[in-house]
């Protein structure tokens, strides 16, 4: 099947541009991952985790795993949003239980102004690739997401070189050398446009930038070092392909108080974390945008009857008509139970109708 | 000098009145901690955190060392939000490097409905004792504040027993089971105002709720397991010694979205972090509170000079009049330097009164 082939199911891409849907599209951050033994099997047989993302066969099962187990409306390419500022040659390595590491982290001027610029097909090929054949194995079934890192959330990563509590170093760079932290953040924004770009050419029909820490930062702060760059990268990146929009989500985890400012970036829909009440966001975005969330996580530890209620409960949020798509506010946990997530996503099938036609 | 003897400076108390005064007061959450080498001092000298907390002499000492280094408006009571579950029976200890930890967390209904309350003048005498002893050391010079956790943070820490990221248990509590949820709130409020109350009498002219946890619920949730019970601490709390209003602040960490709501309980103040635009927030709430914080943490790795700016910022987005009592929008990190803390509480007083007056 051609990658122009029209989509079976093109609820996700529908619901993203406000147009009519029969029923809330369902996909879930991290549905492919940790939770799923199969997934597990994958990842023991890459050998590391690098040695998954970084092969485009065993990167394409794992987006399709979820697929097979559960009704789902959209694949998400399998990858990490730290491959990046890896092919800009900071040197990307997974401790493990510890969460992503920099060998060679960025924290002068002189560190900065050296990095360039990867060339997606030439220096993220593995990800091209995995694009590539993941929109053939599809074949037309469900959309296929891409994604990035925000540059915030990139530099966050590339300056501390490892997770951090406190945001010591980048933060340090940011009210004492803002102009070293544009020039990086200038550089990561030009990256990521044309990395997204350039998976939106090898086939993915929808693009979710991942801001996961722009809530650390101050309103202003926010606004300065974290969504103006958000904003070039949409500027930045084709909205068409085959004919059809390719719509842009932005996601900045603690972002509830911003949506606004969101919005007005140009992207066609903002995620949104379960600390902000989908209805009042509705009514403060208006039409302008569709959301996407929110429910929190760990209602997924909960019985599937609770589960089936917290669902409705969000559905009920955002109320009638299309411009939702349904998710979690953040990511599936390593722990939670496959059949609690098929819980989730058949209540979404069983609920949503009801907000629709 | 008696505990009823007027306050040199009531700065503090008066603005949290929305009383006029000359300039903001300021005083900083965790003041007396790790980041002062004379704190580390007196902590080797008391062998562990509790033998620190638990020793009213010592408490005291740690209470007044801040305050012998900085021209601080405020004493806060050396102390931790855990030592009311601790009275419970919950069994506190902080293993090094780790967080507190309880030997036996509270899961089940049964183990709820068995939890006492604890009688702060029996239970809690060492807090009742240092609070005295602090005012008597304090001869008026400045007011100290008194503080308890709120029963949603404390709820976290006595369901998971430990330190979370996810809040999986105490959340799966409140999905599945919230009438036990419920129940153990219930009680911690009781206990909580009966806490404050017996500051208040003891000689705390004004008290301090945390809710550093209420930032991971969902706004529904928020209110149902969250506000509604700090509301039931605020209802619960003398509101007047010595012929003095006590007024009672209330700090949501991540809780920006809903101060309005926060507002409505009946609280002198609401506490902010950094990631609410203080102007945003006076607007939001008006003259019915007033409002403290917030100014990032982080800034005080910054220079002496980009601390004064941001300062300025802070105090610039309060604006004119009283209502405001400058603070940090989290409390000090043990690695920051004291001459950086110094400089930020200089330049309250230098850049304050220009917005009074």
């Amino acid at each position: 099947m051609s990658s122009s082939a029209p989509l079976d199911n093109d609820r996700l891409l529908r619901a993203l541009l406000r147009e009519p849907v029969d029923r809330t599209p369902v996909w879930l951050m991290r549905q492919a991952g940790r939770y799923l033994p199969e997934y597990r099997e994958t990842r023991a047989k890459a050998g590391s985790f690098m040695g998954l993302a970084g092969n485009p066969e065993l990167a394409c099962e794992v987006t399709l795993q979820p697929l097979r187990r559960f009704r789902l409306d959209a694949a998400i390419l399998f990858s990490d949003i730290l491959t990046v500022p890896d092919a800009m040659g900071l040197g990307l390595g997974f401790a493990e239980g510890e969460g992503p590491r920099f060998d060679r982290p960025v924290r002068s001027r002189a560190e900065i102004d050296a990095l360039g610029v990867p060339d997606p097909e030439r220096d993220l090929r593995y990800v091209m690739d995995a694009v590539r054949l993941i929109r053939r194995e599809l074949g037309g079934r469900v959309p296929l997401i891409g994604f990035a890192g925000s540059p915030w959330t990139l530099a966050t990563y590339m300056v501390e070189g490892a997770s951090t509590r406190d945001f010591r170093r980048v933060k340090g760079l940011m009210f004492d050398e803002p102009a070293a932290l544009h020039a990086l953040l200038g550089r990561l924004a030009e990256a990521v446009a044309l990395y997204l770009d350039a998976q939106v050419a090898a086939g993915a029909q929808a693009v979710m930038v991942f801001d996961t820490w722009g809530g650390v930062l101050s309103p202003a702060a926010y606004r300065e070092f974290s969504l103006d760059y958000m904003a070039r990268v949409v500027a930045g990146v084709r909205r068409s392909h085959d004919g059809r929009r390719v719509p842009v989500v932005l996601f900045t985890k603690g972002g509830g108080a911003w949506i606004e400012d969101i919005a007005a970036t140009g992207c066609d829909a903002v995620g949104l974390d379960w600390t902000t009440d989908l209805g009042d966001a509705r009514a403060r975005v208006g039409s302008r945008v569709a959301l996407q969330g929110n429910l929190d996580p760990c209602v997924l530890y909960a019985s599937p009857v609770t589960i089936r209620e917290h669902v409705g409960q969000v559905l009920a949020s955002f109320g009638r008509g299309s411009g939702h798509v349904f998710n979690l506010g953040h990511g599936l946990h390593p722990g939670m139970d496959p059949e609690h997530v098929g819980a989730c996503i058949e209540a979404v099938h069983a609920l949503s109708p009801a907000h629709h036609g």
